[in-house]
């Protein structure tokens, strides 16, 4: 990995295990646990654009109890603190980014769904990297354009997160491919840029952190792994649903479907969510009425956490790896394990 | 893997490499090349099922140069050839492969896209198994619920191949999953089964080889890589266009516009081929008519090589692992390299 990359995270352990900035659900005591564990935590966008400064300050009192070093390389920059934060460039609100990296230093900022593409993403790297020089860039692409596009970019980011079509939550809606080949063949047009390359999606467990690492990565992201944490910010409904739930390729699926029971309006069209099927899914495949889904909807909103699992009908966002889930787990033993698991595998393959 | 599986193979090396059988294309010199590098080779069905029998014929002159071992694990059984061979259920004949397996013991028969799920797949085990009891039954899956039948049912495959969605060719028409996802889970559900997984789709170099054994499989089955093999059954054009195409996400597609172009009818519904596109995917998007592009294609047809490129107009089934090919090399080179990429991405990972 780089030795700038490596620099800015001096208390992570190898293998470099991240948890994504997955909207609401990653809050600081999510990330601060799995910073804690060697790992590296991301906050997610919040509700409105001013929780990420809320969610950043929770997030540094957290981190007061901690001895992580958390200085950066140059020691004329600010020392950071040891989360990440994370922002949805489309309905994101670049003013708020400002003030919370240049109020927190967060060690990195995840850009993820520009409704422009590389020229949003442009704006937003050259606007936070004013405001804060020692934050670094990462970006999540989902296909080889845009991470060549990211890398050509003269505010090329230090990190890209390649996400594979397994990935829950928004991801490509077209073109979207499983890691397997996606990653090696970005790796290799991007061999000389100087940018790390961390893998997300399907990853949710010890194999899934040593193949991507074999096809690649620098480190991994999990996002659907962590939903099942203690320190997740999630309804238990929708916590039970993950561990409940297997079958990641049938039981799960990308559709716009519950972005509009739910009301979300304006993601840019090439987006699109997985997540776990469950009446809604059924009734629109059996052309049920959307007014009618809807009203049903609603209905479901109402009553808490019935309102998930197989027969709820609320939107349950979470990758093609739940099958791999089976319980609910401190964030920072989600940690330990991943990266034990990986250390066992390559330790017996490299006896073959 | 299984000690009944290894008896088998007593000529491959580890990591263990096979050569899908893709349709036509994988004739007795791909498959014997193959085998003679320390894989397994198989040989596709043809274009009639009497091909079968004359590719067998064809692979035993090949073989009898050859020094591999080919005893089965039990003296009382009839000899193996290292090839195997590949079965297509749903218009496969039965009693051509009875004749067959028969005549030339090949060391695994690949059944593949049974028209009426287990119960196809049951009858053909049965017959394969009483007309050749040392030929071992691999089952080619592209869901949990396949993997899951063919355990249970009393005629239980030596071996699973588990295709991702990245595969080229035909797979799963929904549901389909990356092998990043898919693999793991199938492993778990089938630890107790005896029966050995091999992974398929996206692997074109050592790292994907590397990547799938982390996930659980006991070795590798490829079919696109071995497209640009020298010992390919494949048209100059269509090999060039494997070679030069790039971006897997965006230039592979799973459609079944060409095989109605080419008037393939009666694949089972549940299956969809994945393979480059060109102007005819381009034009159908436009939705130019498909009696217009009919007929442009089978001008293409006629004009050979040039039929197949980014202008061309032929079917190009091939897997999302394109871009990760870049030349035609001898398919026992192919095999050697794969092997020792991976071992060399295991050595340097398990001193992380």
């Amino acid at each position: 990995m780089a030795k700038r990359l490596l620099s800015n995270f001096s208390w992570m352990t190898s293998p470099y295990i991240v948890a994504a900035p997955m909207r609401i659900m990653s809050g600081p005591e999510l990330a601060v646990a799995v910073s804690k564990a060697g790992g590296l935590g991301f906050i997610g966008p919040g509700a409105k654009p001013e929780d990420t400064v809320k969610d950043l300050a929770v997030a540094r009192k957290l981190l007061e109890a901690m001895s992580v070093t958390t200085r950066p390389a140059s020691s004329t920059l600010k020392s950071i603190i040891p989360v990440g934060i994370g922002f949805q460039l489309w309905n994101g609100d670049i003013n708020a980014a400002v003030i919370a990296v240049q109020k927190y230093t967060p060690c990195a900022a995840w850009l993820f769904a520009p409704r422009d593409g590389q020229k949003d993403l442009d704006h937003w790297i050259k606007t936070l990297r004013d405001a804060s020089p020692a934050t670094q860039i990462w970006i999540q692409v989902g296909t080889l354009q845009e991470a060549v596009e990211a890398a050509r970019s003269k505010f090329r980011p230090e990190v890209l997160v390649v996400q594979g079509d397994e990935a829950g939550g928004h991801g490509m809606a077209k073109n979207c491919l499983g890691l397997m080949a996606l990653l090696p063949e970005i790796a290799d047009a991007l061999k000389d840029s100087g940018i790390s390359l961390f893998a997300a999606g399907g990853i949710a467990d010890g194999r899934g952190v040593a193949a991507a690492l074999a096809l690649g990565a620098s480190g991994v992201a999990l996002g659907t792994r962590f939903l099942a944490s203690s320190e997740a910010r999630i309804s238990k409904g929708y916590q039970n649903e993950i561990v409940r739930a297997n079958n990641g390729g049938t039981s799960t699926v990308r559709t716009t479907l519950y972005n509009q029971l739910r009301g979300t309006h304006g993601w840019p069209e090439k987006y699109s969510p997985r997540g776990i099927v469950n009446r809604s899914w059924h009734e629109h495949q059996a052309n049920v009425d959307f007014d009618i889904l809807k009203e049903r909807h609603d209905d479901a909103a109402k009553k808490g956490d019935s309102g998930w699992g197989p027969e709820g009908r609320l939107a349950t966002y979470a990758g093609a790896s739940v099958g791999l889930i089976h319980d609910v787990r401190k964030a920072g033993e989600i940690v330990k394990s991943l990266q034990e698991e990986s250390r066992d595998i390559w330790k017996v393959k490299s006896k073959i």
